[in-house]
């Protein structure tokens, strides 16, 4: 069997738009970081719920100060001091000022806040304002942050530490979050042994496995692991239905030779619903790569990844792991995720028409790396990492990939170019 | 207690790289995906252990093949095929050629391997082979992925799917990676309650505990929430004796007013071996920032965070969460982490001179987000997110963050300025 249906990389990503996102499910708001909302979230009361000071000074009637100088001050006599924690039982009277500290609520009657700067004592129970201050002045209103019934943040938000923040400021404690999606990971091949297992001759160590499963988890998924299967038609298919039952996507990597990628095709192809929607993707490394839809409603995505380990976590990077985002309520976008740095390519690249290639690179310069690109400071120099296809340590020297366009015949030295570091 | 040792944000990290990093723990390679390593790792095999065939095609000696062309090929006799996981038992004898999957170890007396699409079959048990290959082509060799002895990986090294993956093909199941940080959250306040209790008049929920336990999630560190502790000495103390006992780190936040903020300061003081390294930062957002070393041998790190859900957020972005990464193992650089994308400023921003600024910005543009910046396209503006102190919206409303230095007095509408996505 040879390449049937060999797609573009946009190609595939549009089949992948086609799988609907998960469900959405209660989350505790501690676990909810890094989480996209699945309905809208509304506010069920004012924040703040009261007015409050945004300075330490004098809550004050606002007309009282009109006029207000050095020259002249405001001469306002004091009136209870406002504590932290509750509401003043008072209510402030014309001419009179109370001790504020930030954050605390405004009595009733007052209306704007004096910044300790600009008050000075008078004599026992008075002070001197010498600034006018205007209504609200130095006070954050009633509902001014956010208010009852107000759409806050909608479906498919991302979750950060501002958010959670936010949400706990308005008492939500749970929220309705995208499922995570449960990964099946299933190595295969004949010469495939565990990593705890000492490899006899021929026998190489599962490495896909354990990648697989790390961009699995980085990705907000759940990784669900299976043993290694042969190239044995009875053992993949029990082992891929074992799989669909299990998770919501199965990623089942192996097939480097014709023989082995055949078998899992047609092993694919006969599950029960199957669907294969695509047989070959035009990128490089990763061609070999298989998708296909199988089992009821609206359907499990399976990816059937190259027996490579280098093929294999490119493709994972380029597809999968968006693929498991958009189930989650991302925008679905070709990965590899990663921030971006402008470089200029050390040396030119040859590629391919018709196939997008996907360069690892190093990058020359000591502020930058996988930790933080910084934007300011001279264009680093993107140094392609060399190899033979296969060679696992080009993935580790590497910082990041440099995307060469299906359509260009390569990339000349000098070219600036942006490099995304994962 | 007013500011006696403000100092630079530059200054303050400085500081904190007088931290000393964690110690290093075992950890196993499934659960070591974005851990930092805390010692070198050396290959204990070659990898690949013997030499295999990068692609599907015949094992053969490369002298063989030399001077071969479609007018006159090279006629080769069959040797017995390889299969995936064993070493061939035979040795490939002149004038032969193995049929060989990619993968597979070659036979003994083999030194290329000659692609599918250049042999043809010739008759019964031979090939023709129209294109010569020279020595290793082909050819994985042995120990050309890494090789026994050889430092693989060094001390701080970012563990990333490739890594995990890499080590996995070595056979090594399990890293010394630097220990996450156990953080102690205190939130403190007499207004303050716990989110799942009905705010009094007067009183508001604890947005700072659940936003700093996030964030410190985030920065890999394992948050550990403590009570709620009101504006009171003997209380402050026993907690923050708790929380060093606990933790790591210990990141109290509290103290809006000045009030507030001395006891804090005077508490923080007080513990045993403590040590007032920073009170008060020249940052905007975030000025009332205490930093201390308490306890014996390197101390624990003491960060004193402003009460305002808002600065202690961007103060704990600023340092906490690089300091975080530091004790793992990461470079220290000043935060807020996050991609960088360049942007046009929408409007002309104020700034004071002699305080380092963090302006929030919303950026106009479809495609760009906390998700993913592309470098393609046009450059998008950046918005300020204006709002008065202290409301937590700004902070969701914001993409991002625009760094204001130190020494400028604003930044004019349009200029080009990097913003921090988070």
């Amino acid at each position: 069997m040879e390449f049937f249906n060999v797609i573009t990389p946009d190609g595939f990503v549009e089949l992948l738009a086609g799988f609907p996102r998960l469900a959405g499910e209660a989350v505790p708001l501690d676990g909810a970081l890094g989480r996209r909302l699945a309905g809208e979230v509304a506010a069920r009361e004012d924040l703040p719920e009261g007015a409050r000071s945004t300075v330490d000074g004098y809550a004050v009637r606002a007309e009282d100060t009109f006029g207000a100088s050095d020259a002249i001050p405001a001469l306002l006599k004091l009136a209870p001091a406002v504590t932290m924690g509750t509401v003043p039982g008072f209510k402030l009277a014309p001419g009179h000022a109370a001790p504020i500290p930030t954050g605390g609520f405004l009595p009733q009657g007052a209306d704007a806040v004096v910044m300790v700067e600009y008050a000075n004592p008078a004599g026992a129970g008075a002070i001197e304002v010498s600034r006018p201050v205007t209504l609200r002045t130095n006070v954050l209103g009633r509902g001014e942050d956010a208010r009852a019934g107000e759409a806050l943040l909608g479906a498919g938000k991302l979750l950060r530490a501002q958010e959670i923040g936010f949400l706990a400021a308005l008492g939500v404690a749970e929220v309705e979050a995208f499922r995570r999606p449960r990964v099946a990971i299933v190595s295969s091949g004949d010469e495939v042994v565990p990593v705890g297992r000492e490899p006899r001759p021929g026998q190489v160590r599962d490495a896909n496995g354990h990648a697989l499963a790390a961009l699995v988890r980085d990705a907000g998924g759940e990784p669900v692991a299976f043993d290694i299967v042969p190239d044995d038609a009875a053992a993949l298919d029990r082992t891929l239905r074992a799989a669909l039952d299990a998770a919501d996507v199965v990623a089942i990597s192996g097939g480097s030779s014709v023989g082995a990628r055949d078998l899992m095709a047609s092993a694919v192809a006969a599950l029960p619903g199957a669907e294969v929607l695509a047989h070959g993707v035009a990128i490089r490394p990763g061609k070999p790569t298989l998708l296909g839809r199988c089992g009821g409603g609206a359907g499990h995505a399976v990816f059937g990844l190259p027996g490579h380990p280098v093929s294999a976590l490119v493709v994972a990077q380029v597809f999968l792991a968006p693929f498991l985002r958009h189930l989650q309520g991302a925008p679905l976008r070709k990965g590899p995720e990663g921030r971006e740095v402008a470089a200029a390519l050390a040396s030119s690249l040859h590629s391919t028409i018709g196939l997008e290639e996907y360069v690892r690179v190093r990058l020359e310069r000591a502020d930058v790396g996988p930790g933080g690109a910084r934007g300011d400071g001279e264009t680093p120099t993107a140094h392609p990492v060399w190899g033979k296809s296969g060679m696992l340590s080009t993935l580790v020297r590497a910082d990041g990939v440099v995307r060469v366009p299906m359509n260009a015949e390569g990339l000349a030295r000098g070219a600036a170019v942006p490099v995304i570091l994962y």
